[in-house]
């Protein structure tokens, strides 16, 4: 009986500026394997880890995502649903298995694999003393990014991750989350939409008081604005296209 | 700088058979709050926790995993995909909302978020000596535990976890897990199916034996049979119809 965990999660932030010192090798080896401790679907493990400490690779990255950190820190992980290597197992049934993977169970399968692998992973550097930020800012350009890390089929790069030392004046805090009663439904959901609003705009104040205090003043938006204003622009509509053309959603 | 958390990870094995000792209140809300404390997708927190303890609802939910510890446990939650609350917070942009809730882009990042949410809790509950398992079964009848947790338009039931102390008898292990090198890749996937095959021949002989240790020779399958076997039988067709019918991958 612990609080260890609870507290280190409790304080997680994601850090966007790292000191330049990169990852040592068996550090990377210890993120992995705490990822690959994750419960699997149906012990799949449908899943890779691309680890990149090369500077052009890192670069080519960079023009898709547009964020600094992802040259910029300790190492670099890209995270892949992975049903390559299941589909090199059994050359007589290949085809019967492929067709398995084209399934939208098993997107669903591969996208809950790789979260538990990466969550992990985050979790245990955090405690190493690193920081990290979760970059599915690669989805802006998966057809580039299946090339430049040389993709086969049956694969989908998911997310990213970049993890380092965070840089001496990183001032990152806890973002306030919407509050337990408006995520936690007890035996069946709560449909009230009252409830519901009069708990988004009281959570809306905390929001724009958190912004107000970290920015003196400058920014005092509320998390509803933030929200309508992100989904009001579409996102990344190409998303079932390049999802079919890696051989999923195809029923 | 610490191990902790990578040494506790690294211990996990899903429990199965739990104490009849419920989980206490304050215990669930941790969970959620650790939960909570994960990173989310652009700040949306497309999620939400529904926490059963009521035994008709558990009843019910058995019937569509076939699985006795989604009764016998000491709490049962089930993970949502939740845009719901979402499409009440601006009327006049609703309809834009909704239709930016339907993209595969959102499909992911709410499947995302929940895995986080997920595995933060799976991690602090073993820090609190319970144990987990999680339920994708809830997945064999989507519209059923829809109909049972009375979900709206725009959640989708990802999957659910039993927790609790494990049973005094439960002796689970464990399981070896692919070898480091065939689920990481430097720089670039790794194609050469030569060495996949050879990595993947090596492992089954782990795992045939690890499961002929466990269970005194009875069974040595390896870890290739044990997917092409699974992987052969077609799983839960229905996902992509039922996702269009939460109001999910429209395009």
């Amino acid at each position: 009986m612990s609080d260890y965990v609870y507290n280190l999660l409790n304080k997680h932030h994601s850090v966007r500026r790292f000191k330049d010192q990169p990852l040592p090798d068996e550090d990377v080896k210890k993120l992995v394997e705490a990822g690959q401790a994750a419960s699997t679907s149906s012990y799949l493990q449908t899943y890779s880890v691309i680890g990149i400490d090369d500077i052009e690779v890192k670069d080519s990255l960079k023009e898709v995502s547009g964020q600094p950190y992802v040259v910029k820190n300790g190492y670099l992980f890209v995270f892949v649903i992975d049903f390559y290597r299941h589909s090199l197992m059994d050359k007589e049934k290949r085809e019967e298995l492929q067709e398995s993977f084209g399934s939208t169970e098993n997107l669903l399968v591969g996208s809950i694999d790789v979260a538990l692998v990466a969550q992990n992973m985050a979790a245990t550097a955090e405690d190493m003393g690193y920081g990290i930020v979760y970059l599915g800012s690669l989805r802006n350009d998966v057809a580039r990014v299946k090339e430049i890390l040389d993709l086969p089929d049956y694969t989908f790069p998911l997310f990213g991750m970049a993890v380092g030392r965070p840089a001496d004046d990183e001032q990152g805090t806890a973002k306030p989350r919407l509050p337990f009663e408006a995520v936690f439904h007890k035996n069946k959901y709560i449909h009230d939409a009252d409830q519901h609003q009069a708990l988004i705009r009281d959570y809306d104040q905390v929001v724009s008081s958190y912004y107000d205090q970290r920015t003196n003043g400058e920014r005092t938006e509320t998390w509803s604005n933030q929200v309508i204003n992100f989904m009001s622009t579409k996102q990344r509509l190409d998303m079932l296209d390049e999802l079919n053309k890696s051989g999923f959603i195809h029923k």
